[in-house]
C-alpha cells in the first residue's frame, strides 16, 4: 500500500504544510510544481527530502493561479494546458535531478483534478503532455475519472486513489463538501477505515452500507492542521497489522 | 562559428519578434525560461521549430521578473537564485524534450547576465545550478566575466560571445549604450565586422583602433525592427567566405 | 455618439496597439487595469494622454490572468471577484487622478465580459463592486446582457455598445468568430455601418436582413493591425454626416 | 502615541498573522497593496475591519515580488516604481473607499523600506508618487532617512517611527540583525522600553548608554508568532501608565 499526500505547498515567505514530518510518515509526495504553489527554492528542500527518506516524488500540476492556489477551474485551451503541464513536470524533474531522484508519476491538483474528472478535452491535456513527455509515468487520480480513462486508453499506467479522510456515498463517488458526513476527523476512526479499504477492499458509506472502493493508494491531506497526526495514525494501523507501506511505484528512485 | 540569439520571448497574447524566421538563420537560440518571458505554450513551438531546423537550444534564464523583463538587477540570495535557475532549466528541458532535443547550454539574460559579469555570489549560484544540474552544459558568456572564471573553475566548459551590433572599447570591454557608437545598425558593416572578427581575432573599436576579441559564438538581437535582416547579413557574408555556421556544442542535438 | 477602444493593454516590455494615435480618435479609453494587461507605467501614460485629449477613461476590469490576457473564463467566487474589480478601479483610478481626471465608467474585459453577459453570479459581482465604489459610475456593456439588466436593477447607469467590426445575426446577436461573416474588415464599409446604426438604429445582418441595434457606444478594438485606420474611417464617415462624437460621460473630466 | 503593524500579508490560501487581533491593539495598520502580499480578498476585509475598529490604515507599498515578499531589493527605474506606488495607493484607497475610509499615509515595506533609507533616486520616487497621488498625505519611516528628508523637501508631513522590539546602537541606529542584541523578544521588557521611548525620549542602547530616539510611532511586528502578545504588552503598559493611544493622523477616518 502506498500513502500519498500533497507537499511543496508553501511559496516564499508563506509556509503551508509541514513538509519534513509528512515524508517521515507517506511513501509518495506529491510536489506542487510552481504554477499553484511551491517556489523553487522549496520545491528543491522537499525534493532533497524525498529522496533522503526514499519518498517517490510525483508532479502535482496545477493552474497557473498562486492567488487561487489552483483552486479555481480555469478554461485553458487544450494545446495550452498541455504545454503548462509539460513545463511544471519539466521544472519539477530539474530539482528532482539536482536531488539525485526524478519525477516517478503525475498527478493533477485542486480544480484541475476535479475538471479532469469530467471534462474530457482538459482531461486529454494532461494525458497528451504526460505521454509526451515520459510514457513511463504513472498518472495518479480518481477512480472512475476521465483522467485515467483516457490515460489507460494511451497507454499510460494508472493508479487510484482513496481519500483516507473523505466521506463516501453508496455509490462509491465523494460526499459533497457541503454535505453532513463529507469529512472525516478522527484519526483512529480514519486510520481504521483505511485498513478495512486495504484489507477489505471496502468502506462505510456515509448511509452504513458497505461500498467496494479499490485503490492502490491512499491521499493523506499534507496542509490541514491535524495532517501530521492523521498520516501517523494510518501509517501505525496499517503497520501493526502487516500492511507493508511503499510507494506504487518499485525500484530505485 | 557560432550565431546565437535570444528567442521564445513572447508572452500570451504579448508577441515579441520573430522566432521562426530567426531559427532559419542562427544556430544557437537562448530560449527563454518563463521567468522574464515565454509562456509554455511559446516555448513548445520554439523548441520544436529549433529540432526542426538543427538549432541548439540553450537556457536563457533570468530573474523571476516578467514586469520588467529580467531587465531590473534582483538582490536574490543566492541558494534561492541557483533553484530559480534549476527550475527555469528543467523547465525548458521538459520543452525539448518532447521536442525530441534536451538543452544544450546556458546563458543568463539581460540583468542577470550583467550581474553576473562582476557580482560574484550571483554568478556562482549561476554556476552551481548549472554544475548541479548537469556538469556537461556548456556556459554562454562574456569574455573575462566572472561567470565564465567561476564556470571553468568549477569545470564547465565555457564559451565566450561576441555582440556583433556593439560598439567595442579600445581595452575590448562594450561601449556603454548611453555614449556614441554604443550600437551598429548598418547589417552589412555588422556583417564585415563579424568576418573580421572569425577571420582575424579583432575588431576595430570606437576610436578606429584594432581590438583583439576571441569568440566561439556571435550574438544576433532578436527583437529589435532590423534583427532578421542583420542575421541574414552576416549569415550570409560568413557563409560567402565559405566560414562554416554551426552550434559551438556539436553531435545530435 | 461615443467610440470606445480597449487601450493600455501593453505590458513591460511587450507593446500592444497604438494607445496614442487611438486616443485622438475615441472619446472613451476602456484601460486596462493590470489584471490581464497594463502595467503601472503605460496606465500612467495612457490616463495622462487621455485627459490631455479629453477622452473619457473607463476601468477595463478583468480577470487576474496575464498569461491568458484575461480570454479564459476562471471560476472565481463572487465575494473574491467583486474584491478582484474593486482592486481594480481603484488601481487606474490612481492613476487617473495623479493625470487631473478620475475612472469614468466600468467595462469588462474579454472572458469576464462574455461571461458577464449570462453568468448571474459574477456578472451581480462586477455589480457589486461598482455600486460599491462608486454608484455614479455607468456600466458600459452587450445589450442585452446579465451584467446590464443587474446594473439597471441595482440603480447604476447602463450604456450598450455596438461592435463596429462584428457581424449580426437576425435576432440582433453577435455572429460567433467561427462562423462566416463574424468580422468586417473594410474601414469604409464598417464607417457606413456605424452611420446607419446611429442614423437609423439598424444594421443589416448576416442574412441581409435589418435588425434594430440601439446603443450609445460603439467600440473600435484597439489592437488589431487595422485599428487606427478603422477608426479614423468610422470617426470621419461620422464627423462628415454631423455626428458629433464626445464621451458618454459627460460634463468636466 | 501612535502602534504601527504591518498587516494584510495573507495571500489567497497563505495565511499570515492574526489581523483581527491586531487591529483591536494598534492605531495605524500599514496594509500591503498587493505588490510584495495581500490578494484584494484579504485587503477589503483588513480595510473593513480597521474601520470599524478605527484603527487608521496606510498603505504599505512594496517593491513587486510576490515569491521575494519584497524583500528584495530591485533596480527599478525612478519613474516606474512611481508609477508602481502610484497604482498600490490607488488600489488601496479603492478597498478603504468600500469601507467607508481611505488611505491615510504611506509607508514603504521591506527592501523598499530599507532601500529607501539611503537611495536618493528611489526614495525621491516614493516621494514623488504620494505627492502627485495627495500631498496631504504623510510619509511614514525611519529617522534621518533619505525618504524623510525629501518628503519634508517635498512638503509633505512626516512621521518618525520607533522600533519595539530592536536593539538600537549608541548612534541611534539599528542594530543589525546578523548582530547579538539585534532582536528584544520578552513583551514586558519591550513594553517598558517604549515607554521610556514616549516619557523621556531615549533608550537603553545595547551598550547600556541612554540614546535619544524621538518618534510618533511605534511599530510592533505584525507577522512573528508572539506578534499579539507583545502588541497588548506595549499596549497595556502606556495605557497604564496614562499614555494615550491613537492614530497619528487625526480626525474622521
Amino acid at each position: 500500500m502506498d500513502l500519498n499526500s500533497d507537499l511543496g505547498e508553501s511559496f516564499g515567505r508563506w509556509v503551508l504544510g509541514d513538509d519534513e514530518a509528512m515524508l517521515e510518515l507517506v511513501t509518495s509526495a506529491n510536489v506542487a510544481c510552481g504554477f499553484h504553489a511551491g517556489d523553487p527554492s522549496t520545491l528543491r528542500r522537499t525534493c532533497a527530502s524525498a529522496a533522503r527518506w526514499g519518498v517517490a516524488v510525483g508532479a502535482q500540476v496545477g493552474y497557473r493561479d498562486l492567488a487561487g492556489f489552483g483552486r479555481r477551474f480555469i478554461d485553458v485551451a487544450p494545446a495550452e494546458l498541455a504545454a503548462d503541464v509539460i513545463y511544471q513536470i519539466g521544472a519539477l524533474d530539474g530539482m528532482c535531478r539536482v536531488a539525485g531522484t526524478s519525477v516517478r508519476y503525475v498527478k493533477p491538483h485542486g480544480a484541475l483534478y476535479n475538471t479532469a474528472v469530467h471534462h474530457t478535452a482538459q482531461a486529454q491535456a494532461v494525458v497528451d503532455a504526460v505521454r509526451d513527455y515520459d510514457k513511463s509515468l504513472p498518472v495518479l487520480g480518481l477512480p472512475g475519472s476521465e483522467l485515467l480513462r483516457l490515460a489507460e486508453a494511451a497507454g499510460l499506467r494508472t493508479v487510484r486513489e482513496f481519500f483516507v479522510d473523505r466521506g463516501y456515498t453508496p455509490q462509491g463517488t465523494l460526499v459533497p463538501r457541503s454535505e453532513p458526513g463529507a469529512l472525516l476527523e478522527d484519526p483512529d476512526e480514519v486510520a481504521e477505515r483505511v485498513l478495512r479499504m486495504v484489507s477489505a477492499g471496502s468502506v462505510v458509506a456515509v448511509d452504513g452500507s458497505a461500498v467496494e472502493v479499490r485503490a492502490e493508494s491512499a491521499c493523506v491531506h499534507g496542509d490541514s492542521p491535524g495532517a501530521v497526526a492523521m498520516a501517523r495514525a494510518v501509517r501505525d494501523r496499517l503497520e501493526a497489522a502487516g500492511v507493508a507501506l511503499r510507494p506504487f511505484v518499485g525500484g530505485p528512485s
